[in-house]
Parts: structure tokens; sequence; C-alpha cells
């Protein structure tokens, strides 16, 4: 897996602060980016996620380009409705090569890699003979496998994504989505480190976890 | 594949032409609905799509049960973020019977079918392996085919089919898809004939292609 | 302020949890759909909402008609993005007659009320004038008072309407959308007890206040 | 009026450009970045708008601070859901010195600009008159003009700008919400000129009018 923030909004922190004081403030908008520090971001971002006033998050904007995550975890992506996604097609783009993530349970059991790698394998056999028959790209990919690898680029917003980390950061998700969701974390905490201070499921976000059944494992305030 | 419209706004050509006559009118909107003949409504909602005032469009809502899609089609259904879904999960639901689309184009040349239903089979062989291993569901599909079936609920309104079917529709869209909006479009004429009277492609539409690269055999007014 | 539910998904409980059961079922929704008891969704909803997984409820919808508002309110309801909405417009249908709504607060403070119909009846007058000179309606609303009347059609799912609910009747939001989101509240109740039993603002939903500012007087268990 | 692009996706030809490149490529996005000369993304963003292949356009974002508009305006602005907003709240700031916009028809009918004037001064005054004795800014509001100035940050991606454009700067809009989308464009075109070298209503977008009732006085290409 490969994520890489490759484009957002520049000083996001004070773009969002600079929005959400308009709303209380009889000065310009201009005016208060300018008259903005450092220390009033932060104090002013920490007030607004305390009381829920999200939507002035929505200024900033993040662009991911993600490679190397299988279909399984991209189809649970793009069910992100407020989020922007351009992925590789295979109806256009040959899967000749097309690799397979390895979910890390196969390790734990004995037996299950084999069984699993044959498969992949024999299916990338298959699609390569039945494309080489005159299949359409866009048919023989039936044949491919869930786990195969994709390649998406993907824009959300401060709020969205807070909401992303929110429920994919949990360790009740599916853990390459997890993965995923958790290195989308540590690329816009470089550039925005007070909008995402307190980014994560709620064990991070609230203190406490609020799932309806805890995995018993909170993560620690550190660990992200 | 089958696709059966579950629910749906009552009265969904009145309902929407009531709230665009608002928009224009000194009346209520109860006063409006009451007041709208269906001879109104009609030569109303065509006023409404030739202008492109659409949005009335949006207080007419749809839901479909539709089963036995394969996941390359419910992939590129649940990209249309104007819409709600809910899918069978692939986490918690065990595939070890899960059947599989063939695409039409494996019995047109020679030899391609046994390739394509053999590897399926095999495919099915090593989930149920995998399962019986102990590997969690979740993981064991990873090896599954894009082909095989799921089961979705879809809730669109009749703003968003239009665009769906716009797109879908048209001969240059993937097949499955083209067999699934046509089987959407055929449920909601039989309750909503006038808010679709006009849906499909642009040569339904519009009576004319403005594809980029038109595919040559424009669907007739009575096609669909 | 007159609110009445003119439209919605018919038995939007029984269709919610339909959805919302096939995603942990082997069944096809029809099936569920009609094989659910009233126990059964009265039971599978209150999971839904306990675990936070809304997205079912999305795919009922419920249309209002909504007279007798002020501009300030309608101009707060359409700032809810995950809604439908057909306002009566100021540009084609003259205001003439159009009335004012009275916040209040007018009654409890001595000379009040007189400052502010003495500036209605004015702004009524200024408009009329500025009509009968040759303005166009859509200039001469300019002098139009933010307190004057508007109608409007509102269509939004369940899930938005919790959302809506939970920011809206609450006693922190404005008073005169605290009303209209109150009413819509009672309308949708008649329909889909189950859906919106627990619905309200934190102090209902939760059983306790999550507002960063409470307003110290939690609306009890009964009142809604 | 007064609007400025306070901050925006950097590079946004080359974002979107990439993004889309993507989808038809077995190369990585960073590759894909790395890899276009302006020529190219010219070459492809023209065939992207061509084929109205717009979703990429979605990766580039665009903030607006915008300042002196009427609430007018504001409230159609605030109907694109495509959008994130954050306006200047008359629930909490004082209206005291709140200015209104003058509509252009004033000057050519004799009288109406006194009417007019007057009656906006009488506003501000009863404001004034009911707040100081003590009437809730959020209620002495109800008698202010909705031509009275107001204050919003804007942010819209380039794919909702388009459509922004292609409504708003028809001749057939309101004037007031003409010259702020018309002000926009020249913002973006700045900044992306590759973007939006098309953009506006269908008389320059497709190069002839598409509305229902066309004005007449199609904008030139050069125009804008």
């Amino acid at each position: 897996m490969y994520v890489k923030l490759i484009a957002h909004t520049p000083e996001p922190d004070r773009v969002v602060a600079a929005a959400a004081k308009l709303c209380y403030s009889a000065s310009s908008a201009v005016e208060i980016f300018d008259g903005l520090t450092t220390e009033n971001c932060a104090k002013f971002l920490q007030i607004l996620q305390k009381s829920g006033h999200m939507s002035p998050f929505e200024h900033a904007n993040f662009t991911f380009a993600i490679d190397g995550i299988s279909r399984v975890t991209s189809h649970q992506l793009v069910r992100h409705r407020m989020a922007s996604f351009s992925q590789q097609s295979q109806r256009y783009v040959g899967m000749e090569e097309n690799e397979c993530i390895l979910p890390p349970s196969l390790d734990k059991i004995e037996g299950a890699k084999v069984i699993f790698t044959k498969q992949i394998e024999s299916a990338k056999e298959a699609y390569n003979k039945l494309v080489a028959l005159g299949i359409p790209k866009e048919d023989a990919r039936f044949v491919l496998p869930h786990g195969g690898l994709t390649r998406i680029v993907v824009t959300m917003n401060a709020r969205e994504l807070h909401h992303f980390f929110s429920l994919r950061i949990c360790h009740r998700a599916q853990w390459e989505i997890q993965s995923l969701a958790t290195a989308m974390l540590k690329e816009v905490k470089k550039v925005a480190p007070l909008l995402f201070s307190k980014a994560g499921p709620s064990c991070i976000s609230k203190g406490k976890c609020e799932e309806a059944r805890p995995c018993g494992k909170p993560i620690g305030p550190d660990e992200l």
C-alpha cells in the first residue's frame, strides 16, 4: 500500500479558522485571515470541535494518490459519498500483471497461504487466456479476485476525513481499510496538525469508546 | 438479474408537479396538489424537462430490490453518490454457494466458457477450503471473483434516476449495468409514466446522440 | 405556520428494516420484506440506532408542505444539503399581500411590537409603490423584511431528518425553526413511529445533553 | 461586491489531468503527475470536457471570500448543495451599520430610488430601536431588508463551479448573482486557465444557447 498526499488547500488550519470566525465577526474574511496567529487558530479550532460546529472544516481539502489497495477496500472507500474519486478502470487497463493483497490471517493457519496464492495465480492465468482468446478486458475481469490491486485518487475535505477516520481507524473496521485510513491520517497531520489533532475513532476523539460492541483495545493518545 | 421496485413516493407525477408549481404560484402546496389534473400534470412536467428545471424531480423517490448482479456492476452502481444503498456484506454473510455472472461474450468464442467456469468453480472451492480451515469470511472473500453475485437495495430520486438512465442505458455503458438500468426504467415507468417519459440516453431524451464517440445504433423511441 | 406531510415512502419502518437486514442475510430483499413482523422491525431498528448504523434510514423519504414560515427560517432550512427543496419564488410571485412573522419576544417588551409592525407595514407599502412604478418584482423585494412569509416543499430521508431534529429541536436552536422541526417530527411520528421513536436533540436521543453550552432545560421523554 | 480567491488546490489543472489520466493508465498517480507537461494537460482536459467526463474536475477546490452581496443573492448561492459555506450570522453579529444593495433598475425610474433608500433607512432605524429596547438581535433582524449585505466564505470544486457558472452567468439569471458568478470566474481563470477555458452558460461552453427561452444576447467568446 502506498498513500501520498499529492495536493491540499494551502494553510488548511488557518483557512478553516478564518471561515469559522467569519460567522461570529463583523470583520471581513480577508481581515480575519490576515489577523489570525497560530495560537488563535489552535484555540478557535478546539472550540469548534468541542461544540461540534464542524461545517467550517469543509473548506480544507486533501487529495491523495493511493496505490496497491485491494478492490475489497476500494469498494468500501467509494461508499463515502462526500468525496471525489478517480479509479483505475478495468474496462480500459489490462490486468495481465495484477497482483493481489495477502490477508495477514493466512500466516496464522497452516496451509491457507498455499491455497490462496495458487487460486490467485490461476485467476491471473485464466484472465490472460481469456484476453488472448479475444474476450474483452471488461468481461475477462469477471474472473479476477476481489483481493486484486487497484489505484485511486481521492479528495476529501477535513470534515469528511474526520468522519472517515472515526469509522475506519476503529479496530472494528476491516483491517485493510484501517491501515489505509491510518496512513491517510498520518499524511494530513503533517500539513494540518491542528485540524486533525483529535481525529480518529471515539476512543481518540472523545476519550472513550462509543461503539455498541467495543473491541476492548482502545487506541492510546500517542498511537496515531 | 432480478429488479423489483419495492417502494416509492405515492403519486410521484403529481407530487413533483405540485412542488414545481409552488415556485411560481401564490397558492399553498396543498391547494396546488389537490387542484392538479392529469392533463395539467403532464403539461407541466414537460415544461420542466424542456427547460432543464429538474430540481422538483427530487421529491419523488424510488426504492429497488436488486438481486443477482455481479460485484462488477454493484461497484459501478454505488459510484452514484446521490443515492442510498444497503448491500449484502461479504464480511458477515457466507459466500459458500455464491454464483457468478457469465458475460455473453463467452458464447461467441470457442473455449472461453470452459476456462471461465472452471476458474469460477475453483474460486468457490478455494473460498470454502479457506473458511473450513478457519480463515475469516472477510479474508477468504479476497479470492472470490468480481463476477460473483450480490444483492443490494437502492433508493434514488427521479432527478438522479434521469441522470443514471442517461449514462447507463447508453450503448457505450458496460453491458450488465445497461441491463440493470433498463430494468429499473421499466419498473418506474409503470408508476410514474409522466416523470420518465423522456428518460434515457441523449438519443432518447434529446432525440440525438451527444456522446463524444457515438455507438452508431441510437435507441428508438419505442424501444424502452 | 402550517406543516403537512404530503407524501412519504409507504411502510417506512419496514422498508428501512428490510434494507438493513439484507446486509447481514443470505435471503433476498423481497423475502426479508415479506417475512418482517412489527416486533422484528422494532427490535431491529433499535439495534441499528444503538450501533449508529444509520445508512438504511435513508431508504425512507418524507415530503412536507410548509406554509407561513419566515425567510429567516427557510434560509436556515435550506442549509441542510441532504434534502430537496422547492420554494416560492420572489422573482415570479408578487409579494403585495405578504405577511410577516412576529417574534414572541415582542410581547415581552413594552413598545417593541409597535415599532416592529409599523416597520413591516411600511416595507409592504414601499414594495407596492416600487412595483407600481415599474420596478421588477425581483428588485422591489430587496426592501421586504426577512420576517416575511414563504412557502416551501421539502423532502428529507429519515437519516437526514434524525440529524435535522437533533440540531433544530434543541433549545439552543433559533425559536422558529425549533417550532418547525417539532411540527415535522410530530408528522413523521404518525406514519413511522419506530423510525423516529428516539429522534430529537441529545437530551432525547442519548438521554443526556451533549451540547458544549447546555440550555439547562432538557426535553423530557414525553414532551415530543 | 468584493470577491477574492483566498485558497485553492495548488496546480489545479495538473491535479485534475493526473487524476483523470489514472483511470486509463497502468502507471501510478504520482508517475502520471510528474510526467504531465502543460501541453499534455491542455489536450487531456479538452478531451474530458468534450466527452462530458467531468468527475476528475472535482479534485480541484477553490475557496472564495465574498463581501458585500445581498441576502437575496446569498440565499440563491447556498442552494448549490455541492459546496461548503460559512456565512456571517445575524443571530450573533449586530447589524446596526448594515448597508443595502441598490438594484440598478432604481436608476431607470424616476422616484424609485427615494422610496427605496428611505425604506432601507427606516428598517435600520427600527432594528436599532428594537435592539436598544432589549429585543434579541436574532429577532430584531426580522425587520431587516433582503437587500442587506452579508459576508460568506464559499468552497466549490471545479466541477460544481462549471455547473454554477453555466446557470448563474447566463443572462436569464438574477443580475446580482450574474455579477458574483462572473467575478468568481475571473478569479479562478487566473489560477486554472485550462480548467475553466470553456466555463460559462451554454452560449460559451457549447457555442449555442440551450435555454428554453433564450435571452437573445449570447455572450461572446472574449467577453468573460
